[in-house]
């Protein structure tokens, strides 16, 4: 599985790049939001604000390597209506990463598992694959993720890579 | 102080007026907000919400007598971007309320004074007075809302109007 | 275009119902919002609220036609993990609509406009026709819709429907 | 198990009370809602708005019972600083509640059940046990949910009383 | 027009000040932005956040020159009730910005222009020309807005500066 | 008095720590944040934000002392849900504190003071006192502050350590 395996590690090479903007049609933001994600943004994510005037405003942010702000930059700049960015410095901390798999009774699953100092601290259903089981299988989404849950729990056990 | 009292009662011709907005450059909140009130709006208030497709939008909210609402659908329906507004009966059930004076060190300041049967129990120093006093004697807003109410008790307890 | 027209009305047999969600994961809400839509929903949306021991929450809101309160709870009961709702119930005043057209550098695209008491209110460029178009032309979707209230303005204003 | 069961029911007699609250220490907020518990209220929560002026105050909401609403007023009136607050008609949905046990490596635990039209539709550990077994055996609390959900269903499964 | 013209460029030298409030009056918000901004604050705006105990809390930030610090601290210090601020290292990318005038059956109204690279990105009219427009001929606001843009997009046109 | 006293000062080592969270059970946030506290946190506080697909998230901020970033890191990690952190370098500026103390009807009660540059900005009476004198006494916890506050400003007239 070592194919899909990223070692933890910090990268202190990030920035948070942010845009306050209370002049902008909202209908745009997931459009926004989408083409960064595409430019290789690590993170986007907006925050409700109260501005000047006490407009409602919100607030963009991007988490981003710095080798990539001019492009996230040219997006903001094209796509939405502020005439300023800002940017932070950030360190991040990231987890190591593996994709495994479970069989359930709508086929083999993926769960996302997070290792902190080789330790086993998070593991996730793929929202994607859950939701997809969801609607063609016609079943509630929680019972999907409890399930995937349960059986990757158990499957773990099984190898003793859990504790009981 | 006849002239400005107004007895406490429930008022069940209320109606709450909601509109969530997810296309309208929020800029144009205060105006609307401003517009409302001055077309008798009792309140009116914005609340931020997640609307179809996660889009940032705003909820507009208005708190009116039924008697008006056909002049606050008019400047809602030409002032923001929405198709289609709602709306719920509400009953108010209203303190009654005096406007009472404190001599301070910057003249005779208002303090609305709400009574719950018959029994004192808000008291609020008046904003705008207060926000005037501290921009033109420069000092502390916080420092005037305190002496205002510092005043306002001493004087009641004077009056054995406040236990002491 | 009268196939497209729909009277301006007051409905008020509509409910508003709300659940609040302190202990499900959010990355569900988006497909709970999609299940409710499809069942009939005329809008969902979701309200960031605190709630006992300070948990931050989430209010869901569904606003539907009493007559599909069962199918919207089935729904509400299944996928989330609230042990109740609540429902209040709302007028809903909803303009007239039509759907018109107006011919761009990138094809046909749809305006929807609004009216009340007979005068057009709104109008709005349908965001999925623009985002489309704005990702097969690489053009910025603010741009698009600018290009297409413009023309849809000139066009209204050749035909005298809007005053100049 | 029938001395705790709850019934399911709606019920027409619930109001949704409300006060918005701009000029208020939000420190007290947690404690006026605590003494609205304890007054019977059946729900407390708090949403983030902005008012007049543009304001950051706080919508607070208390469901409660028609015939409470007196001593809840009181509270509100003494505890807040409004001058008014209203309320709106409300109908509560609850599902039938059990309060059913698990035996887990920390002792029995208490899981809380919800039945829709005699369907099993919720299950979850209570979390104040939770807390407290994670606080004393320092174990991480969602590792303590995630077991006594597995112990749950796996209970469960074992009396076909969930599909497997 | 080069006597308003302000060239794109970075400002490493920013600060984003940032003070946490749980326990202050939200009435009194409005008042400090006013002085923050007149004291040289690039930027003030306030975020809705949940505090120690489940307050609802209000973070203030403001934005400023690091030459400036020292002002805005003693604003923050004296008008809020704050025991602590934080403050982190921010870059600014401000857009070349010039401010252009229309005609309209209004009189010159001024809108301002953004430039990215020497390429026109954002055109916004200025809000409170628009307002006050809006206010003596009693014509929604929007309408201001759409007029002014389009009478902007037109002008550019005709002289070539925005492609067709 | 000296012995509770904290001079005034810049700490220039300390880390703001944040974690966005779309995927976590809301009710454990509150324990996650009072293991925070326990670690040694500053403060930590919740922001609502709106995340990938829509999704309604909440980031975990924690302001921490650089030599501290491990364990509240351990924390975060093994408590919530996230594979990843990130931290922003801040420095702190906080008041001279002490702690003084007035005599009450209710017995003696403690007031937070805060002093910037040898001048008294900031007082607060202590939250978990005042809250258990308001339930054992049963009096409004607004009258508790109010009476501390008044109390406090008498005592510092009387040594003319306050302006009247």
């Amino acid at each position: 599985m070592s194919f899909n395996h990223r070692e933890e590690h910090v990268d202190d090479h990030m920035l948070l790049v942010q845009a306050n903007l209370d002049d902008m049609n909202p209908e745009w933001m997931t459009y926004v939001m989408d083409k960064l994600f595409d430019a290789g943004a690590n993170d986007v994510y907006m925050v409700p604000i109260i501005m000047k005037r006490g407009r409602p405003g919100v607030m963009l942010n991007v988490l981003v390597d710095e080798g990539r702000l001019s492009s996230i930059e040219d997006i903001i700049f094209s796509e939405t209506t502020t005439l300023g960015i800002r940017y932070l410095h950030a360190s991040c901390h990231r987890l190591a990463r593996e994709f495994e798999h479970v069989e359930t009774p709508w086929g083999p699953l993926t769960v996302k598992v997070g290792y902190h100092e080789g330790k086993l601290v998070q593991f996730a259903p793929e929202f994607k694959e859950c939701e997809q089981v969801a609607r063609i299988h016609d079943v509630p989404l929680k019972k999907v993720y409890e399930e995937v849950r349960m059986l990757f729990i158990g499957q773990k056990r099984e190898k003793n890579a859990l504790p009981k």
